[in-house]
């Protein structure tokens, strides 16, 4: 099966995770921007995202790691102290994860493109994960990251302000984040000429 | 100029640098074993550290962050709290950042078969970063990292304990993420093939 074909499916299961809900609305404009595109196609996005995780330290993280609470819109102090009540076993850690893009590109050529536009906009974490025959996966990433262990087995090692600040701080970091992918969004029309 | 050309002088260069100290003494026997391959050399790496740096708000990060201590072996409490002494103004964030190499491959083939080998042996944040008629740069990366702002504008917002807590988790991580990167390392003869 040739790119168009793989393209075609691939954006038939995308309109349906969008009726699903499944798809960030934020992130709808971007991919519909990028799937317009002859030679592109997205296959995974995420508009970034404040959470916590419980990690078990001796099981598989893979298969047993468990959010506490993960929030897409700027996350309230209540909802993150909310979260924190149902902590239990494992490693308790706070994160902030930058939006993420995957675009399934055509050739060599057209993800190279993707790629320094990407990077000239300022997503500088942004790079090549795979190269096939069939296609050239781009991952599409900022340098901003929150990577916080708070506490562990049920057992907070911080205190509220603390949290409060972590959260305010990482809030602020995603928006930034945002803004920078916002910036690379609309210059997707480069890659049309 | 050609590949080849390009590798012999950026080994002279790493050869000064060794010689000079400026190289981690535990990722040399690495940097060798790649640069014994015909289609590889390396351009930078780093075997991973845990830091302290502070961040202006206001100013260009690139240009005026600083680090209070970075260290390359695992830090003592000691060594952390010293560092600490110096605070002065902008964001305190905590890093574990991740052992790391830049490696430039001859060709695409050349590349794929290193990011392969990178993402089986468990390097999975692993990426090609560019591509050039010249080269082809290839990011050896494992998943583990540990960003944290523990504080701002000479103030620390968490306890003594927490920041033991904090080293102790970073340093098992810098562990783990080091025998991964050792376990690539060992396989890296199948390039030879």
């Amino acid at each position: 099966m040739g790119f168009l074909e793989d393209k075609k499916r691939t954006l038939m299961n995308l309109e349906l995770a969008i009726r699903e809900g499944l798809v960030d609305e934020e992130i709808i404009p971007i991919l519909n921007k990028i799937n317009e595109i002859d030679n592109y196609y997205t296959t995974s996005s995420c508009i970034g995202r404040v959470g916590i995780m419980e990690i078990p330290k001796d099981k598989n993280p893979k298969l047993y790691s468990r959010w506490l609470g993960k929030w897409h819109h700027y996350a309230s102090y209540d909802e993150l102290f909310n979260a924190l009540k149902n902590k239990k076993e494992g490693y308790i850690v706070f994160v902030m994860n930058s939006p993420i893009l995957h675009i399934a590109c055509k050739d060599i050529e057209s993800a190279k493109k993707m790629l320094e536009l990407a990077i000239h906009s300022g997503l500088k974490a942004s790079s090549i994960k795979s190269i096939s025959d069939k296609r050239v996966i781009v991952e599409i990433l900022t340098t901003y990251k929150v990577d916080t262990p708070i506490g562990e087995d049920g057992e907070i090692f911080v205190d509220n302000n603390y949290l409060k600040f972590l959260l305010d701080y990482s809030n602020s970091k995603l928006k930034r984040a945002r803004e920078i992918l916002m910036r690379w969004a609309n210059r997707l029309d480069e890659l049309k000429k």
